[in-house]
């Protein structure tokens, strides 16, 4: 595109949004770069030409309908934080950022019925802020931090803290508004039929339900999106149980896969006592030894020390008596099958939490992030844990079994042996976290500087190391920053990549020009792929 | 197609099945017709010409291949059953039904991990079978009967009687392989990475998620798919509770949201002590009078009865004191709320339960459909309440209040009795079903009879102006057999039907000759819709 389009472009957007709508140029546009880019300054990053800031739904196909015209791909975001996966930045240099941040009415909330219908722009703090003020007694489930909005969360499949189906953000949206690559707008669901009542009630109407393809993808921009929300419980209740040998970790995940598939906990925290050794050389040299150490060695080390292997804390949801029935279940069953296993009560208290409740670090679910994301309370806890200047995140799924993680803390563990100066991420007390509603998933998230490209350099390749020495063993990435959408998409390959061709097809028959986020989920439609 | 085509067709079906797997002729295709079809034996019956039946994927693969080099359109089933929706009848006459059934293994039942995974042919008597066979302590939630097929029933999003996200036999899939209209074999999420071990812990994989079009559509044949499971729970509890005024149910469906929302009961069955009086002419007439009855005047009959006006039963799954706790919460919550309700215990007891538990007939759950379905076990119960024979069904989803309930008895109530001789399906008793995981559903189920055409029309033309009037309100229909599939697609109508044209811009695109079940979900590709 010459100069003369681009401001032709421009001048069309601002006479649809007005001028006030429509940015670009390098000041303008700084907000739109991922801050938290591994390839920051670099040739690699992707920057957007200009923003747009549409109002209503209408003005969301009217932008459509122009870049279309023009043959200018879009970048749809919602708050655009989504840091750690690319933030607002684009696949596509040069495309313009879709920015719904004005669209940002709460429009519905049903106590009675348990959902929301929000629009893109409206953050996880507005959502709570808006049940808080009407009073209504219904929790979020929020991630964090909150400024984030549950539709471009969901979009991107994050996930919180509370009851295993309302962690799945994406699994407890009910309802979506999509404007087609062609500016027409859909409703999926019970929204397609008119007048009804149902559309955050029933999430399938009729026939195929395409809502999946609008996760991760480039085949609508959503305008609108409905969430069924956990009505308040009146109580919470946390405990914790330690485990003295490393291979109780394989009862202690069976039981905890019961409980929670049984609907008796919310998310659990696992842990290793044995943390507090990492600063004795010998013990992290143990820990983090290649091919893994063995059971005999961590448990000697664990018994010399007196400390247990493994923890894990659990919280309790619901009427008073049945999260003490539900504490006292998890107990008997658990300490009743491992020898040694020692139960602890945590604190317990009617909900909504005061704010000293909430603020409790002495007990489990100890840290600002995970007692407020447990409570439903939005924040901005994540900030204490954020290194440098930011991250990358690469969170492979992996099977639900102590096995599984002991096979990633040690195949991940030797490969990154290759990058001495970041911390050992994997190593034999490397925890799976229970976020999504049935599966593991494992955390790497080496950081970045904006100052340091050397630093960033090894983060870079060790992200993509990670992701491909992952994908040979069978653990495959669950979300990823444009720049690296595509080496996550190759992993998922089966039948020579049948799953992405499939989706290319589709994406060829309404949206051949790529005008809606091309290469999003790693989707390049046919004139990109050209 | 001409003879000559056809008999070349059936060539090559039996050069790539064996002569044993494929039928023709009307003696053969007799299974096929859909026996409880209103157009039995008229103009509109819609018969296939022929059925194959392949082994494993790789024939499945072939016969879509064949199909497609001739342009003749397969209608895949897998145990064909589907009675009150078309059974294994196609949209089109002349399809090829491609029968699942030969694909009948169970391939992989995890109980640590709580799912399965499964062929089409598999029927929920197999999976129940399996599970007892190798004594693992999972709970399947089963439709009813139980002679169709988990990959069938979910598709078709068919529903069960246990706890509230197991109910949604489609949301509780995770994971499944199709076979395009090309003959490609697909995998969606964690099953499109090679080596993956988590494709039934997480549905979702990288990118978008194509799974939703395969459910009540015709993207593609599936020929595998996993489930999650409910863990056994270690005792079952029911109880009812009554309410007395008509008004009460208002609040009795928002407590009811509430404990399901909560996780903490199961299906319910709502119900209406005063059905005792409909042999009562007088109070016949009350409860099926034009513009429906007065809240005074239905009060006025059930205090005159001595009888409540409302009844729900609750059932609770988890550790007996669990189940105490909630119940007794349950208890609590309504009683204090509703003056004059009344609590009456159910029968409880420890999972598995025996034989007599389970046909005990006088508890709460006491038809033997229920009871079997609560406890997961999969019968042929529903042939005790098969009128005439066979029926359509019609289930319209309407929001989960007591004010939509009453709405669609007197609107519903008032359109059909434009049909004298079908029973009054919807008077002032008519209760919603608590199915599907957060909305309610009336129940529309006209009897047919093979040899009396003119009620068979009378059933056709009430099922037609039923779905129209219901849609009138908002009220969509969930599923449908092939011959009303285009009335009830059209009632989806959102902006010019767009959510219809976007699936055939999408079917277009991967089938344009429409091989795969033409017309399914009301989707017609390109050559049919010309």
């Amino acid at each position: 595109m010459d100069e003369a389009g681009f401001a032709a472009l421009l001048n069309e957007f601002r006479a649809a949004l007005g001028e006030e709508w429509v940015w670009s140029g390098d000041s303008a546009m700084f907000p739109y770069r991922d801050s938290f880019s591994p390839v920051w300054n670099t040739g690699e990053e992707r920057h957007a030409s200009a923003a747009v800031a549409p109002a209503n739904v209408e003005q969301v196909a009217q932008v459509v309908r122009i870049a279309r015209n023009h043959r200018v791909p879009l970048f749809p975001i919602s708050t655009g934080k989504n840091y750690g996966y690319g933030g607002p930045s684009p696949n596509v240099n040069g495309s313009v950022v879709l920015d719904l941040k004005r669209m940002n009415r709460v429009l519905e909330v049903d106590e009675a019925r348990a959902f929301a219908l929000v629009e893109p722009g409206v953050s996880y703090f507005d959502l709570y802020n808006h049940i808080q003020e009407r009073g209504l007694k219904l929790m979020l489930d929020v991630p964090d931090p909150g400024w984030g909005s549950p539709i471009g969360n969901s979009l991107e499949r994050g996930v919180g803290y509370t009851m295993p189906h309302f962690r799945d953000h994406f699994g407890s949206h009910c309802g979506m508004e999509v404007v087609l690559p062609d500016g027409e707008v859909m409703r999926t669901g019970m929204g397609a039929m008119p007048g009804s009542g149902t559309w955050q009630e029933y999430p399938y109407g009729f026939g195929p339900d395409p809502a999946g393809l609008f996760a991760q993808g480039n085949f609508g921009v959503v305008t609108k999106m409905g969430f069924r929300l956990l009505p308040l419980p009146e109580y919470y209740r946390t405990g914790a149980i330690t485990v003295p040998r490393r291979r109780d970790f394989v009862k202690l995940v069976e039981h905890v896969n019961y409980l929670s598939d049984s609907g008796l906990i919310g998310e659990v925290r696992f842990s290793s006592p044995l943390t507090a050794l990492f600063a004795d050389p010998a013990f992290f040299a143990l820990a983090t030894q290649e091919g893994g150490p063995a059971d005999a060695d961590m448990d000697a080390a664990a018994e010399a020390a007196g400390l247990h292997s493994w923890q894990v804390e659990l919280q309790f949801f619901g009427p008073e008596a049945s999260t003490q029935a539900n504490w006292d279940y998890a107990k008997d069953r658990i300490l009743s099958d491992i020898p040694g296993a020692l139960a602890m009560d945590g604190d317990h208290f009617p909900l909504p939490a005061s704010e000293e409740q909430r603020l409790n670090t002495t007990q489990p679910f100890n840290t600002t992030i995970r007692r407020n994301g447990a409570l439903g309370v939005p924040s901005l806890g994540i900030w204490e844990i954020v290194r440098d200047d930011g991250h990358v995140g690469f969170f492979p799924v992996l099977p639900r079994t102590a096995d599984a993680v002991f096979e990633v803390q040690r195949v991940l563990g030797d490969a990154l042996k290759e990058f001495p100066t970041l911390p050992p991420f994997f190593n034999a007390l490397t925890m799976p976290l229970f976020w999504h509603t049935h599966t593991f998933q494992m955390v790497f998230a080496p950081s970045i500087r904006h100052d340091d490209p050397a630093h960033n350099d090894i983060t870079h390749r060790a992200m993509k190391k990670a992701v491909a020495v992952a994908a040979e063993h069978g653990w495959g990435d669950y979300r990823a920053a444009p720049i690296y959408q595509d080496d996550v998409s190759a992993t998922y390959s089966f039948n020579n990549h049948i799953l992405r061709r499939f989706h290319e097809q589709l994406k060829d028959a309404i949206d051949p020009d790529g005008i809606i986020a091309p290469g999003r989920g790693g989707i390049w439609p046919r004139r990109f792929r050209a």
